[in-house]
């Protein structure tokens, strides 16, 4: 919100990601935010896909500064060898000059729609800040082979521009995903929820040298939601999907009915 | 529920966590499941604390026979390489003769309770069972330092019990804190919701031989939450704490509020 600092400073804008502090999507997220604020880039050194809210608590962490360039010019980044939710714990707690006004990761090469948030570190970072109290907010582009991040950073500037300027409610962060399209075809934004939805799974099984098996992880994606308002349902269409998520998994509406479960018979 | 299966049968279950297969919590939670079904154990080769919901998408997963012993005999396990999430998604998809009718993970040697039910691996096991459709109840131990697991092992056989003769309802798990107490000292079980808590973080920083830094997460849980009925306000009177939690993360809450905002400004 507004009113949260003094309108002369210029917000401080982290940005994350989980491909990796030299993936094609994050040098579009920086670009895209340039000139909205102060950016520090602090991500991750290697790729770090499917982590989920995974954070390094046996081993140490290291930062290393790194050149990385947005069209003003250069800014400070350091590339870090953990996960993404540690990457924001140690940019938050000790690499930043204070405590960013907003958290942005990605662009994510790839939806992170229906269940598959749950597996996603590009929305852990973003969790992780909200976490910490930070606003923050996940993108990703629904294109495996992505190169051209164009239109999706076009959309996220939009979206952090909103962002700084309403302020998220606390606890809350934004999960967006935007369809692989050119911006001028892109119909609009939806506020969404997450799609109802499965991978129907396999495990390749295969013999190394030594005769011993090992699985590769293989499957394919099953939308079981053909309701209204939904992520998948709203990028199939065109529009950029904006699902807010928060990290209370507390099942409330679930509560009373275990709670009339006779526990202690 | 008992309908949905012949009752001459008897129950699969799956015992997984996240400390390792040869960790003393696992050890008693079989023990604790023997007698209720046929048991099969799939756990990590290698403790996985806080890997959250990660799993393995971009190398191969090992998965090799491993004497287990419950007191009525050996029974069927498998040590993999791998996360808690992946080896349930191996143990169902490949490992096991059929689907399990339940999934148990633990028990974990510390509390799951609050912020940190995000970080969990011993969750995202049971997490991972009730994406895929099977009931599943993950345990944990409020004592990080535990060694006796005689009576949160009998918590667990009673709540196993009665998930066998209830089911949960579709997309729910329950997350199971139990106080590191005498099981006559417990005062009974509390279906909760997770507490608003945050962790106080700071790095520690040191510096190598070779003059590089690097950080070791250190800090303290803050519990913000002084409301009833949290999963931290049973284990600290002395009740079971028995969370339903779901892995839909909208916060259909905010959806209204967020529709309002003039995205397409």
């Amino acid at each position: 919100m507004a009113e949260r600092r003094d309108l002369s400073d210029e917000p401080l804008i982290l940005i994350s990601n989980d491909d990796g502090i030299d993936a094609p999507g994050i040098l579009a997220l920086a670009a895209a935010m340039d000139g909205l604020g102060a950016i520090h880039v602090v991500a991750p050194v290697n790729e770090q896909s499917a982590v989920g809210h995974a954070i390094t608590v046996r081993d140490p962490v290291r930062a290393r500064p790194w050149p990385f360039r947005v069209p003003s010019g250069e800014v400070p980044a350091h590339a870090v060898t953990g996960t993404p939710a540690d990457c924001v714990k140690l940019a938050i707690n000790q690499l930043l000059p204070r405590t960013p006004d907003l958290v942005v990761s990605g662009i994510n090469r790839g939806p992170n729609t229906a269940v598959n948030v749950i597996y996603s570190g590009t929305v852990s970072a973003a969790t992780e800040a909200a976490i910490l109290g930070v606003d923050a907010v996940a993108f990703s582009l629904c294109d495996w082979h992505a190169e051209d991040y164009e239109s999706p950073g076009r959309v996220a500037r939009l979206i952090a521009q909103k962002v700084l300027q309403k302020g998220l409610p606390h606890g809350i962060l934004l999960n967006v995903n935007i369809p692989a399209r050119p911006f001028e075809e892109l119909r609009g934004m939806a506020v969404t929820r997450q799609a109802r939805s499965r991978w129907e799974e396999s495990f390749v099984e295969r013999e190394d040298p030594l005769k011993q098996p090992y699985y590769w992880l293989s499957g394919h994606f099953v939308n079981l939601d053909e309701g209204e308002n939904t992520d998948l349902g709203a990028v199939e269409n065109d529009y950029v999907s904006i699902t807010p998520i928060h990290y209370d998994l507390t099942a409330y509406e679930h509560l009373d009915a275990l709670k009339a479960w006779d526990w202690d018979e």
